[in-house]
């Protein structure tokens, strides 16, 4: 019988945010696969579960490059689905772990999608993780929205006109992936009168994580990859 | 020493997506407090953890009135803050318990704003949970979002219009807490020509979790309070 493809989140970095579910999983892996890029010097996925894993578990490294090129993703996604597909063929389980959620900007989504045309009824399982905007808004005692108050949840915000339309209509919006463009958010939050109803968090829960309230006094040029912004106008403290 | 209060989340349903923090803090439980309404029959939190509380754990019954009369919550809120404030001054800690995370919607926040104001120095830790629109996603092995899209989380949607509006500007959208207008979503849906890109999802990961593709189908009578629907253009299936 082919083998099962799970998608794990494993969540954002501190391993006993997994669930119980996604432990038990890795407890019986058979193949644990991992996206890692050429600049990372480690897999921030595997340090979160590699306490997990049982030292019998063939770790598949899948090369995921760091590039926005749709032509070397796609190819990057065959190429993971294709080391995938040769285990499940053979009646072994892979457990494709994620950090954060699967749902929430995976590319287990995309090497999901891959693997449907390889692999002839395909059998898969989503075991769903702590997002890193949840735990951070943990981390700070904080709601990200109460009552009937909407929640935009926004990766990549290119420029500062986009961010202050966003934040005109929304009473809380999270901001991911903020340090390709960090000034810009930082002088869009300065303009609407709102830099001190935001908070920036990186690295939530894992040895480095880091908080700040004053954004203006960060450098955008040592931030980690792993940040977000959390804006609510109710206010962040 | 004062007792430490934790907002915990326990996730949608499964006691498996539990986190390992979650459970932990569980075994060691005091007193777990536990929001409940005069018309439920029994308390979907209470259930999801109820294996995992110590036989020896003081339960607290929070009542929480099913109404939205600013002046009765709030009322309702200082009454379990206080119910809680007793137990933390004796030294016990106090988990409170909320189904999905603390961060989004929860009572939890504002028994804890309330509870600030009856104990100096209060210690609080929220613990995050998996919510219901992960675990709904991870269920249809589906993402909520990819690349650089935005994501939008909006609870009772009151008008066909709004909900318009909201569909025309984005890509990827959550509906909680449908029931009270599920007609209108239904019409909204339809006449922008998204009815196949919607899914509904109640009680998902509890014994009786149910999903739709078909919501023309659904009779709007006999819909859970705990529903959602996902609305992705690119697709839902």
């Amino acid at each position: 019988m082919l083998g099962k493809f799970y998608i794990m989140g494993v969540g954002p970095g501190d391993p006993k945010l997994l669930t119980i579910k996604a432990y038990e999983i890795l407890q019986k892996a058979a193949v644990v696969a991992i996206p890692y890029s050429k600049q990372e010097k480690d897999s921030v996925a595997f340090n979160i579960v590699k306490e997990y894993v049982p030292p019998s578990c063939q770790i598949l490294s899948l090369l995921m490059p760091m590039t926005r090129n749709q032509e070397l993703l796609k190819k990057a996604w065959q190429e993971a689905a294709a080391q995938v597909a040769a285990p499940l063929k053979k009646g072994l389980d892979v457990v494709f772990i994620t950090i954060g959620d699967p749902a929430i900007y995976s590319t287990g989504m995309y090497i999901y999608q891959e693997l449907k045309t390889l692999v002839s009824e395909l059998r898969c399982e989503t075991v769903p993780g702590i997002t890193s905007f949840t735990a951070s808004a943990a981390s700070l005692n904080l709601p990200l929205a109460l009552g009937t108050e909407p929640l935009l949840v926004v990766p990549h915000v290119v420029s500062k006109e986009r961010l202050k339309g966003i934040l005109a209509q929304y009473p809380n919006v999270v901001l991911l992936k903020v340090t390709a463009n960090f000034p810009e958010i930082v002088t869009g939050l300065e303009e609407m009168g709102l830099l001190n109803k935001a908070v920036f968090v990186s690295r939530c829960g894992q040895a480095g994580e880091f908080i700040s309230f004053d954004l203006k006094s960060l450098d955008p040029r040592s931030l980690d990859y792993l940040s977000l912004v959390i804006i609510r106008k109710e206010g962040v403290r």
